[in-house]
């Protein structure tokens, strides 16, 4: 069994060896510059890791979990256009380094690319292979536009919310360790617990992340603490809180959201202090810790013997023991 | 065996009966949109009569077929983002009618939805099928990028122009005959065979296009005379223009072609005349014969009963609109 930095290692090893500039070069290295600027690689290392828990061999995974890896890549890319940013992990974004045109279209050989190397699996398990890959994709592209959407919706109920997540960050977790079961063999119970464990750990990170934005430490977290409050964005806190709201709150917090000028830190601290008083983080917390059991009762249904499930339990730990 | 108008006619319905829509609506209406403004669904034609060559059954080959269609359709979408285009087929274009954000987006799902309608022929030709369209995927943006590259270089040889065209035009052309081939079981080498006409045709059929941009018949050709010399586009007119042309008829021509205002007509009628000149159409015309009469010679080549390749004959010669 292969730990979270062995198999990281295979990842970051695989990539370095894998000549991806090709002519003409315009198009190839923006790719190749976006793998170079980093990322935890958390999705080829499930897919390498649920492989192994089903066979001793990950040989034949590699290129299929690159192939996710540059699909994840492909996705950020193309977001940072839609999103307009200017940064990624501290770095100039493609667009902004080359031009938007060439990340558009570095971006659909990107995607290309990754098919290349998911199809590079095993030709018996090539079809399971890519149902899962074009299915997950899709529901990617779903989730990213669900997002897009809800920046101009009036009305975000909580479980379209919790739909969006899931289509936009929880399945390419939960494919990422579907393929991998698929790869070392796994039966279709194993690989559906492994995709379900997947897709609740995917929500309580991402419930978790909510969470921190509002109230992490600015140095742990890495990103500027109020964020999603200062630019509106509809996370879960926001969506509870208008929920739970008094007739008298609610109208302090849409003064807020409505303000087109206004002092960043005091709205901060303001829609923070709406917050609080309605004890959102607590509800946060609460669905957080609930997907987060239903993603032990995953782990658990899988029928292998329990020693061979602690990395998995190690990075599911790692993924949500952040400082708060 | 069965001739375009009935192959068309089965291409068509697949699209009719294929409900593209999924929620939300914002990702699929784009893709729909677009594959409902026209085309000749030339490529997917092409696979189902590659396939026919060698099948009578051609139900296999007509999701895949669909695939090609949507791959086409989507590298149509993102070149209108691309080329700031607001008109394809006389219809407004996806990011004018709906905005560039949902153009990127809905074109990757498009090109995934490609892959899936791709990943639906039998399993036992899936690996090979998918190596052609990849391959071929990737070069269709290499095309583009080429193409995009072009337009600020100082230095285009023709051989670099005709590999652009090459990859941006035939090699799809090329692929949908050979994936067509796969699918109606044709040897390796009858596969190739139409591959290489795919190429041939393609080539002949886009220097026919440079020809006809200046010197075709409005009514005819149905977009406006003169376009690519207004824009300066760098065709195999222009290249062999600067090529043969003496210092003096250099020097004319790159004035027109840096002049930051003009006449517009004034422009194409000089330009054309120094066409004319140097008698640049005849050796567009020359090279355009050369690579049809390859295109011949690739047909001869396949192994199958002459009567069987009428079909295919007829498709050439209609697209390059000549009576052999």
């Amino acid at each position: 069994m292969y730990n979270y930095s062995v198999l990281l290692e295979t990842v970051n090893k695989e990539l370095q060896t894998s000549n991806l500039i090709e002519e003409p070069k315009e198009l190839y290295e923006p790719i190749e510059y976006i793998l170079s600027i980093g990322g935890k690689r958390l999705r080829p290392v499930l897919t390498l890791m649920a492989c192994n828990l089903f066979s001793e061999n990950i040989e034949n995974a590699i290129k299929p979990a690159l192939g996710i890896e540059l699909f994840h890549n492909f996705t950020l890319l193309h977001d940072d256009i839609m999103d307009k940013s200017d940064k990624r992990r501290n770095q100039e974004t493609v667009h902004k380094k080359w031009s938007e045109n060439i990340a558009i279209l570095s971006g659909d050989a990107m995607s290309i690319l990754a098919y290349k190397y998911i199809c590079s699996c095993e030709n018996s398990k090539l079809s399971q292979v890519l149902d899962v890959f074009t299915k997950t994709a899709l529901q990617v592209c779903e989730g990213q536009q669900f997002d897009m959407n809800f920046e101009t919706s009036e009305t975000v109920s909580i479980p379209e919310y919790l739909n969006m997540i899931k289509l936009k960050t929880s399945v390419l977790l939960a494919g990422s360790l579907k393929i991998g079961a698929i790869l070392g063999n796994a039966n279709a119970e194993d690989a559906n617990n492994l995709y379900n464990f997947g897709v609740n750990i995917g929500l309580a990170f991402q419930l978790q992340d909510d969470i921190l934005d509002v109230f992490g430490d600015t140095a742990k977290f890495g990103k500027n603490i109020g964020g999603d409050i200062s630019s509106n964005k509809k996370t879960f806190l926001l969506l509870k809180a208008l929920e739970l709201a008094s007739f008298e709150k609610r109208k302090e917090l849409t003064e807020w959201i409505n303000l087109k000028e206004f002092d960043k830190s005091a709205k901060i601290k303001a829609v923070t202090s709406i917050y609080n008083n309605l004890k959102v983080r607590e509800f946060a917390e609460d669905l957080k810790n609930e997907y987060f059991e239903k993603s032990i009762l995953n782990i658990e249904n899988i029928k292998i013997p329990e020693n061979k499930k602690t990395h998995l339990r190690n990075i599911s730990k790692k993924l949500l023991n952040r400082e708060y």
